[in-house]
């Protein structure tokens, strides 16, 4: 019987509840990765794969990538070039993806319904509540009851809603979650780029952790020790 | 400048519906219609595309059918038989789709954000109530709140929402909406059955204003004015 499903990119958020959610409810969970059209979709969808064989559990893809080809953001490979800079920084804004993931859950909860699973987790995060509108707890909380209402039995959750990145990973940290496994970057290529703002807050995240992070990058020149300031992570 | 989406599935409310918002709202509006797998899906899309042509509106279709493939419902062509009888009869609960109306409302969400569209307009409508639970006001009132906070500009509208079926047929009537272009059967077969509780609910609701559905139907011992009462339209 599955426990719960887990929306996961593969990235750092993600992660960590899928390690979150094996621990208090108990396997098997179902891991379901999307492809949406991003320019980084290929990577992402690669450090899903690897995140979910590393704990064992099984994998779904889903491609929405047709249904989500007309939308417009600079996340997409329809839209221009990722912007640089930190990830609260008003360029970012224009890598939200429209209605991203109000569909995800959408689509999750009836896989969960289909299949009797109670519980479907997101890896929303305090860190996102600035630039996307829907990470942040007011939509979580209508959402939760939309799916509830609509579908009398499955209920959404977010381990991690009002935690930042920084806190993630040092939940992760403590609970061994392979972080070499896991992808952040936004940029169409293999090695993260530690320019662009999704690179930046990851940087910065392990910073405040005191921990050298373990993937590869290809700018040498990301956040320090001295440059970081617990402040901006949580604005 | 679009006003409105409309979610067109080419049946009774959906159409009125739409006859309904381009009163409101003006045109032009985008209706879109889904293909998720039902068994009636290809003779829905066709009512869908001349429903659209009669209102001369702009038509997009969705192809949802291998995201849903798994889905389990009587509705679906993975599924059982479409069970016969009164539409809000206890067989009626196996055509339920799981959160169809959940992630219908998310994808219209995320075209509306992508297109500066400020409303999304649904036909979900009282008769719905007893069995479909992501067509009650609960989950109505839930999911606005989360695509509103969640897209910050697009507002869920339902104009039926608590109107029965004979009720919308009474304002269509009046506004001379093209009943004879569309499809409310859910079997997969060209002409209606009039044995399904789709098609009965229909029979009722045309016999409830006294007039003569100006579709044709396989049986012919459907609902008649001696065998309807109001009260069973609005369980």
């Amino acid at each position: 019987m599955t426990q719960a499903i887990v929306a996961l990119s593969g990235g750092i958020d993600s992660t960590t509840v899928l390690a979150y959610v094996l621990q208090k409810y108990g396997e098997p969970v179902q891991c379901v990765s999307f492809t949406y059209g991003s320019k980084h979709n290929q990577y992402e969808n690669e450090a899903a794969r690897q995140v979910a064989s590393y704990y064992k559990q099984p994998l779904m893809e889903i491609d929405l990538s047709a249904i989500m080809a007309s939308f417009k953001s600079d996340l997409l490979k329809s839209g221009g070039k990722i912007p640089e800079g930190h990830y609260a920084d008003a360029n970012m804004s224009k890598t939200v993806v429209p209605a991203r993931n109000i569909i995800f859950a959408s689509i999750l909860a009836g896989v969960a319904w289909s299949n009797d699973v109670p519980i479907v987790a997101l890896g929303i995060h305090a860190g996102d509540h600035v630039i996307y509108s829907d990470c942040r707890p007011a939509f979580f909380y209508a959402m939760n009851r939309a799916i509830l209402y609509g579908t009398e039995k499955v209920r959404l959750k977010a381990p991690f809603l009002n935690v930042d990145k920084g806190s993630i990973i040092n939940w992760g940290l403590l609970n061994e979650v392979p972080y070499h496994l896991t992808r952040t970057c936004y940029k169409d290529q293999p090695v993260a780029c530690g320019l662009c703002g999704s690179c930046q807050e990851r940087l910065e995240a392990f910073v405040l952790n005191h921990v050298q992070d373990p993937i590869q990058y290809e700018a040498q020149n990301g956040p320090t020790e001295n440059t970081v300031s617990y402040s901006r992570t949580t604005p």
